[in-house]
């Protein structure tokens, strides 16, 4: 599948601001954008490689594999989709791509990399769709010396296994999302699980990072999916067993889950699966506040009726998403409704757009759980003073859920900065996070002299807290835009740590967060982690840097 | 708490037959008893015990922390609560009790005895409730010379704080269940975790095995509970970050829980709570068969609806529990009442008794999710030919769920052994799992040449598969019990491994499944587990032998 290498996803699409005409306007007004900039990645030929480190006798032995040398090849392995990767590959900064790419068709192949590896103490990088936020694919700077390959898993997508009486299914760790649900879905099951990336990310990409999908209320993280996977690790296979739970020591599935290459190769994954629910019901509605949206969410999650979808936007991203809106040319009627509507909200119910925070709920399952949950659910909601707004714009969401990632390529092609950060907390400190990462990401942008636009969304509730999803966006310091783009980050990664947030709910820890690790895991945490890493990978071939740093 | 130090539970209290006149015929019958035994335990005092072998200085250092060699002390702490366990106590045969005994009050007490242990050479093997029946509180036989001293935490039980925003709860490990539940309770919410030992384990005890509870299909396994824990190691505090869910590495979480004091001692556990359901409902039903039972659990558990309980008796187990029932007098209306259910039963329903497997299921929680909980689960169960038998019988298992343990003593009196094992697997290998292990059982005792008893239930449903929670039953043969015990316990473990079971559903590993480790969590499986011992306790302090064997 053709990706842009300077982007994110389909080459042919863009997010185009040209059907949202409030769009542009209001972030120009918010982010102070006066001087229209147009900045174009540099063409792909152009890009300078080193030469790859790996001998000829190496590279003749990887061939063997499916190996390639090949500059599009290395400099789409060289980063994953972060803004900081966004930056440097369309500066056509690629000081240190993969001195090769493998393309194993089996086990067998990746035992024999991992063998070659260790023979000639090049480091190996295994690689899944692509889309790491977090630096998961590349080598740290301070190991920049070392010879790596990426050990790209697309050629081993197969679906191997449904089980219909124990509803699991069991598939090799490179098949990408869109493909392992027309295969599942094709037997009438679904694995449920939707990341935003998720048709650009594999199977084993979700379980090396913990993902989590826009249904997890309902289907769970990936990590409560997993009943049993494979690794092979320069040490050995693990083989877990697949069972619905046990008690036979500290449970491995969990070690393998989020090791983010560091361990070994995950090539195989077991998964729960459910039948494809017969009803789908996703409906917006609007809180006059961001404590009450935040109220109705716990509410629910602390009731026995599950949805499947909560999302709850901010009062700034919800004013956002509204400026995103594609033109309509809604009739005399509908404007009049409209209006109407908005009267009745602001005069009747207290809620007034300007600080309002809108609320994507969904269901699935048979159609009267899903009944008798909504309205429960929505009946928790009016509690809080929600109002509903039906279905429209929850479905437009629903509709359009995988494009998002688009707009920064069309923000970066103008000049602006915009990037995401995620983290959860119990929800005695959700509050005390949300309101110290956006001051933080605030305070940093402004101490540059910009404007900053900063806003948040809780996208994954539990009944103990939930995960904050920040946005921020601000003018690019050109030529600095690295640096700058660090400072808010470190800016913002220290104040939620300092709040009691979790590093990540779903993105990972990778090089980027990695220098956070032991603040969040302590030295025996880290420990604890080094010792399974020796264990399974005695030579350090495996994924160098990653979650335990250097 | 006084316990009895050679059985299980409260000194006070015995699982007397006299008032179940069905009960001893029976079992004389299935087990071929025909001349009666009457076998008591040794008298305390006739217990010989080695000496202490921690010199002066080291019991002195021990007492500051609060410290006792005494006879009982020792002997209540040499063993846990297994079939093997009274047999030896009983017996008067304990070779190698602790050395000592430590009651520390605070976390610095347990790091001043781990940094003695570190100092003087010897082990120490953390104590719950004391409740293991897997060998999880000795020192295995290989290591016989080694002293050790047991770390009982029943002196740190102090429930610390309830956060009723995040319905999170942090208590220190040692505290009791039923006085966790009480302090709970007086402030409205419910842990909900109701393992068979509950009255005499505890909350670090539950988490060091990976317990699970009686209401576990609503609650979870312990495992599921837990958000954030402190485990205090010989190389220092392991302290998780309470969050919901998170994506930095490897879950810590899961690496300590199950560590089965292997690693360090638990000392502090927050988990989740729950609002006191308003209401339960618990019913008993029955079904035709054992495939059409497990049919309709799995019908259940694939379903969005979710009971607390679903614990279904196979044939030979349902009839050994009608034949415990308590004596009573029906009145002449009641007993042709239940005769006429019976009739209907056979003919209308064709349910025949003799192989009607019983089900308990309940429910909890708000009265109308529970209502239409109920209904529907009993719909699913009408479509397997399951028959409602109302609350009387399942009133009955609830009141006395925590006594079948004492039953073992009465039987142990009369020279019957009776043990249980349990594992886990994928509905599609539950029925194979089944089959070889009874297969296994009734083989090893037949051939011994005697009657085996022997039935099943599974008393854990998830989504993907179930937990199989074996009684098998036969006469002792005296003078040889442990080596005749072995034979059975053997046949099972190799015949349910072989067939997909998991080691172990909830009792742990211990030292009694430490030989099959191997087998279940493969070579790399068991490097991990000792490359984080390596890092946690590099002298090897901690519980010598568990879960990894020598």
């Amino acid at each position: 599948m053709a990706v842009k290498w300077w982007g994110w996803g389909d080459p042919d699409k863009t997010y185009d601001l040209t059907h949202r005409p409030a769009a542009w306007p209001y972030l120009q007004a918010k982010l102070g954008v006066r001087d229209e900039v147009q900045r174009s990645p540099v063409a792909l030929d152009d890009i300078q490689l080193p030469s790859s480190r790996l001998d000829a006798a190496v590279l003749e032995a990887l061939t063997e594999v499916g190996c390639s040398t090949r500059g599009q090849d290395r400099i789409s392995h060289a980063y994953g989709k972060s803004y900081r990767d966004l930056v440097r590959v369309r500066a056509g900064h690629v000081p240190n791509p993969p001195d090769a790419v493998v393309f194993p068709t089996n086990e067998a192949q990746v035992e024999a990399v991992l063998a070659l590896a260790a023979r000639h103490g090049f480091a190996v990088i295994p690689f899944g769709g692509g889309t790491s936020v977090v630096g998961g694919l590349e080598m740290p700077a301070d190991r920049a010396e070392r010879p790596f390959v990426s050990l790209d898993l697309a050629r081993m997508s197969a679906l191997i296994e449904v089980d219909p009486v124990s509803m699991t299914a069991t598939a090799e760790a490179g098949i990408m999302g869109p493909r392992l649900e027309e295969l599942l879905q094709a037997q009438g099951v679904t694995l449920g699980h939707y990341p935003q990336s998720f048709e650009y990310s594999t199977l084993g990409g979700w379980v090396a990072t913990r993902s989590a999908g826009q249904q997890s209320t309902r289907y769970g993280k990936i990590e409560s999916m997993v009943v049993g996977l494979r690794i092979l690790t320069p040490a050995g296979v693990l083989e877990t067993r697949p069972v619905p739970a046990a008690s036979q020591g500290p449970d491995l599935n969990q070690v393998a889950i989020g090791s983010e290459g560091l361990l070994g190769v995950i090539t195989r994954v077991t998964f729960k699966v459910h039948a494809r629910p017969p009803r789908q019901d996703y409906r917006a509605l609007v809180f006059p506040g961001w404590a009450q949206g935040q109220a109705a969410l716990r509410a629910i999650m602390q009731s026995d009726r599950r949805p499947a979808t909560l999302r709850l936007s901010d009062q700034a991203e919800t004013r956002a998403l509204f400026k995103l809106r594609e033109a309509s040319k809604p009739s005399a009627w509908k404007a009049w409704g409209q209006k109407a509507f908005g009267w009745y909200l602001s005069r009747m119910r207290d809620v007034h757009m300007e600080d309002a925070c809108l609320l994507i709920m969904g269901f699935e399952g048979d159609p009267e759980q899903v009944d008798q949950d909504r309205d429960w659910c929505v009946s928790l909601c009016e509690l809080q003073r929600g109002v509903s707004l039906g279905h429209a714009i929850a479905d437009r969401w629903y509709a359009s859920r995988f494009d998002l990632p688009y707009l920064r390529d069309t923000m970066l092609d103008r000049g602006v900065m915009v990037d995401t950060l995620e983290t959860s907390g119990l929800w005695a400190n959700v509050p005390a996070i949300y309101e110290a990462v956006i001051k933080a990401l605030e305070g940093a942008i402004s101490a540059d002299g910009l404007d900053p636009l900063v806003f948040c969304h809780v996208s994954h509730p539990y009944a103990a807290g939930a995960s904050l999803y920040f946005t921020f966006a601000a003018r690019q310091q050109l030529g600095q835009e690295l640096e700058q783009w660090a400072r808010y980050k470190r800016a913002a990664t220290d104040a939620l740590l300092a709040a009691g947030g979790s590093l990540s709910h779903h993105h990972g820890v990778g090089i980027d967060h990695a220098p956070w690790a032991r603040e969040v895991l302590g030295d025996q945490g880290l420990a604890w982690i080094k010792g399974v890493k020796a264990a399974a990978d005695p030579d350090d071939i495996m994924g160098p840097g990653r979650i335990i740093g250097s």
